[in-house]
């Protein structure tokens, strides 16, 4: 029997043994990683680059003298599709074979399916009063009678006399442009004013357009709300991975990633920047067809992260929040010019970084506070964060504390066996039948459930909200039991032990998928979600005992699965202490929600400001009580037989938002 | 006979006529060029390096196909010494042979005598309050009881506990680098704070040393005084030629450069830049000598200029500035980050600006009114600063009035047949004995005057002050007559009939110069002179006529020149209206001054905006009696005449300071 290897497909997290001597392509195809291959493996398309990340993974094969790939140089056939600015690494995927461990990344262009906006913008209702607006003026143009007087400061004199706007600034590189703009405008210009204070743009003429952009980075993915600042209306977004993945899938790799390789920071800042220039340049470029450079439309720029992401994006070390007493950098917010960033927006904008709370409890957990105001209400309400980091809010107008908890990316479908991101051909929703144990699940791109698709259904893998739904169901069917163990011998042949002799549930048939294989859910699988939802238990019980509340009133979901997350889902597996039902609310990305409100409107900046201090930082990890908690809320509560009219309830209640998923 | 081609060294400014085949070091050398060849002609030293500036010149032989130089491509022995690093055009000036027009750079790298510093800084009284100051603090370590306060929170608690500073924001890239600088010196660290408002630097531990730098930039030269901030004090001094010189030698010339050149804007911002930073680092590494980046060091620096080389230095188009109705971009001060211009100071440290006057009246004219400060005297006092364009302020505490004339590089040594800047072998001052018209010259380098020194002299040239010397000179020996004219036949072979039938007076035979041929002074250079003269006489008699001023108090000569013009010689040639000799003030560099007292004090950055909008610009070239006015203005007055005792006086009077040249 030949060696196996392990190969790594990033961003995905897709991972698996992989047999010697098969070819990249082969390995993608069976793991179900999203890789483009038009030429059906004709060697000819050059579609399906990948670069071969070394360097970040085990080496013992290739300091025994073996490569990991053969051939070890691309050949000439490579040669043809791979061009200098693909950068360095990049191979075509058909053209190499496997011979030793492996980290490969796939690049958004090779990959097929477009990813499904998972944060997606949902309505917001805010007053509109950006930090950022324009102003037309009509100046007369200068004689040899009154030359003396510099056109800033004729400006200056005109924006107070028309608008009472005294003493601007110029942005420097702004007024090197305005000579030539005033006179290609014939004297009337329109000029883009910062907080009533700097003139960051001036343009020819009278111009309406004022764009701005709230952006979300998730340790995983990252999301940009281009708005329409004069409407307040959402009019694009885009989302990527986050292209800091390959060097660590969560906040810690990350901070050590930094720690130990001398350009690490400098790597991973030059990375997101890089990103969110193509989300920039996207988002733009989509809305207006008339600029060599896009962005340059953009005039303001909101953006929440966590705490280590926020230093990483930001430039500074991120060893110290990574280690005791966790201290950051900075914890107000920040207006930083966008070309000191290299954030390619008018070169003249600010990026304004909202604040972050504590050490680990960032910008992104501000944006969920302003975005959802727990300070304003009189119930107690939990506020659940949950991306590659689960993030709690708990309190009400008297007090709020906040908490961070380890959840891993199990929620996102990353160290998932058949876990993949949210595009097509992922799993999206799952029931089990409670008697046979038969699933009936729903793939992304198709309408259908898979009982009622004719034809092939082409199942490629389980997005993140799936997990939560597939290991509920199984919990139901009475495939798991509460302490998450395999029930075996239950009369199914879905319920199997795999070559390791470890147990697994077959939720769809090799002939149902793309990829010729059974995707299964794993023993493992089961243990990485109860880890991180028994993270996300605990550390609200253990909040709640902190703050002396018996009760809670209501749960609010925010997080990477947006609008998606299933509540019953939810309540079945524990993942928070018990609540009625229709008291738990999907509120989708308030992280972004927050960014797109301090983007609207500038006293939420105050206000981010202002409840950033005034919420206050539990540690949990340091509580005695944690690991007994934490041991407990790994348990698996079986909310069924509490709620035995949970669908009745579940029917009677509209999601409170439209999915809206974009093609 | 040979055929003769023009050539010109830049940025000297020296031009003749060079027989064919000559190798450019021999015209170098012909043209009394300070041009380097240790190894005398033999191919070997390397050190002859001059840049053939194509492109700028009349291209006719090129397009018939001939080359302006022989051999085209460099030799392989030219090679061994020529780096990438030279940049483009570097050829070895002794193994070039001439075939045309050529215009000629000499590198400063290239030139044997290093330039005497003219801008010597003198000592002025101001009180020290500057813009930029350093604090230490020492902070209590955080602990896990106080997590969740950041660096920047806690640094700017302490400024505020300790030395009452409230409020203080950060500098970007200063955040950036403040938590390691508190970790290395162990919670230690100085802070260096601008204007009371912004964090500009973190560095570990207790620092004293904080530098600041004061930059003039002229047309032809640019100096930087280092001063201590914490004293005041000058201690060091470093200048150059303005490295602009070669895209044109006077203010129109590089504004038509920017016109006419699509990334001539660009090409001539770059060339200060990269000027500015190589003083930036010399006059920085001769004072310490422990960084990689040593300009790192300066914390603060104050600029000032004319309105041309503002705009350029600051990448603001000079078009508009350059014709009718002459607006520039910004009049008042600005404070722009010293990264944004890429000058390597500190980078979070400001660029201070200060505001310029008018259309024609610059900063550097902003400088002399605030080192002067003619607002606060009761006379009538007439400030002159006479550089490559000639700035006039006239009034009292009352009213101030300023204009600017067009006087052309002949004050500087420029567009002088045998002029050159005040080096090593420049004729300095020049005495002419009245009846036998021999004359008495002191060469810079030497001790005595000439008639005095045994060996050789070995002149090359004379500079810019010397000029108005021998000129003033030849009119009273009368050599030359009051219209300028030479008379000729009076009994002296130094004056004489050049090849093409011009007449000229020779200062220095050729046994007596390095450069072996005889140094004269032309018509031409009379000529050049009487232009200059009249320009600024002109400009101080219709100022004074506008403001209704019948006799002027005081005259002030501040400028290039410094501490080296001759007041009696300046009279003599009628450079100003009448006013007792011992009326008439050298001030050297005032432009530079005030650079200083702005660095130094940061009132005097707020005066410097005040009365730059307080004092009044006059266009006098727009006056309807300009034109007589000039004419009569080009006459020489023969001041001897009126002053029978003009030595007498000027022996009983001293210099107001003391010559400080620097070796």
């Amino acid at each position: 029997m030949a060696q196996k290897f392990k190969v790594i497909f990033q961003p995905a997290g897709r991972r698996g043994e992989i047999e010697e001597g098969t070819t990249i392509l082969k390995a993608a195809q069976q793991l179900g990683v999203d890789l483009e291959a038009l030429c059906g493996d004709k060697k000819v398309c050059g579609k399906c680059k990948v670069r071969i990340e070394e360097g970040y993974f085990e080496k013992d094969n290739l300091e025994s003298g073996m490569a990991h790939i053969t051939p070890l140089e691309p050949t000439t056939d490579e040669l043809k599709h791979i061009k200098p600015e693909d950068g360095p690494g990049i191979r075509l995927a058909c053209s190499c074979e496997i011979h030793g461990d492996l980290k490969v990344f796939v690049p958004e262009r090779s990959r097929a399916g477009k990813q499904v906006v998972r944060k997606a913008a949902k309505d917001i209702i805010i007053a509109l009063d950006p930090a950022v607006k324009k102003y037309t003026l009509t100046l007369t143009p200068p004689t040899l009678h009154d030359m003396t007087t510099g056109d800033y400061e004729r400006i200056a004199a005109a924006m107070e006399k028309d608008y009472g706007l005294k003493g601007l600034k110029f942005d420097y590189l702004t007024l090197r442009s305005t000579q030539d703009a005033l006179r290609e405008g014939e004297w009337t210009i329109t000029v883009t004013v910062w907080m009533d204070k700097e003139i960051v743009k001036v343009e020819p003429g009278h111009v309406d357009v004022c764009y701005g952009l709230a952006v979300d980075v998730g340790t995983t993915t990252c999301v940009g709300y281009l708005c329409d600042l004069s409407t307040g209306k959402v009019i694009n977004t885009e989302s990527m991975m986050n292209p800091q993945v390959p060097y660590g899938e969560d906040v810690m790799s990350r901070i050590t990633y930094a720690m130990t390789n001398p350009e690490g920071l400098k790597t991973m800042q030059d990375a997101i920047i890089t990103g969110l220039n193509e989300i920039i340049d996207k988002v733009v470029s989509e809305v207006r067809k008339d600029g060599a450079n896009p962005g340059y439309s953009i005039d303001d720029l909101t953006i929440v992260f966590n705490t280590a992401m926020h230093h990483i994006f930001l430039g500074m070390n991120p060893t110290y929040i990574g280690r005791s007493p966790f201290i950051p950098a900075v914890q107000q917010s920040l207006d930083i010019k966008a070309r000191d960033l290299g954030l390619r927006i008018n070169p003249g904008s600010y990026i304004h970084v909202l604040p972050i709370e504590a050490g680990f409890v960032g910008a992104d957990n501000v944006g969920v506070l302003i975005a959802q105001e727990p300070y304003n209400q009189d119930e107690n309400v939990l506020i659940i964060d949950i991306g590659t980091n689960g993030e709690l809010l708990l309190g009400n107008k008297n007090r709020v504390c906040s908490t961070s908890c380890a959840t891993g990316p199990a929620f996102e479908g990353a160290q998932i066996k058949f876990g993949m991101r949210a595009a097509p051909g992922a799993i999206e929703k799952v029931k089990i039948d409670y008697e046979t144990k038969e699933p009936k699940y729903k793939v992304i791109g198709k309408a259908d459930w898979h009982t009622h698709i004719e034809g092939k259904i082409n199942a490629k893998g389980i997005c993140g909200s799936a997990i939560i739904d597939v290991i509920a169901e199984m919990c139901k069917a009475g495939i798991i039991d509460k302490t998450g163990k395999f029930v075996m011998d239950i009369g199914t042949n879905r319920v199997r032990k795999d070559a390791e002799g470890k147990p697994e549930y077959v939720l769809a048939w090799a002939e149902e998928t793309s990829i010729n294989a059974d995707i299964t859910v794993t023993q493992g699988d089961v243990r990485a979600l109860q880890l991180a939802k028994g993270a996300l238990y605990c550390g609200a019980k253990l909040m709640m005992k902190k703050m002396g509340i018996e009760k809670l009133d209501r749960v609010e979901l925010a997080g990477a699965f947006g609008s998606h997350i299933d509540r019953e889902a939810s309540l079945t597996l524990g993942m928070f202490p018990d609540v009625p039902i229709d008291k738990v609310v999907v509120v989708g990305n308030a992280a972004g929600d927050g960014a797109r409100m301090a983007l609207l409107n500038k006293g939420k900046r105050i206000e981010a400001d202002e409840r950033a201090r005034w919420v206050e930082f539990v540690e949990i990890a340091t509580d005695p009580t944690f690991e007994k908690e934490f041991m407990q809320a790994m348990h698996i509560p079986h909310m069924k037989d509490k709620y035995p009219n949970l669908k009745a309830l579940l029917e009677e209640q509209k999601a409170p938002m439209a999915a809206n998923i974009k093609g």
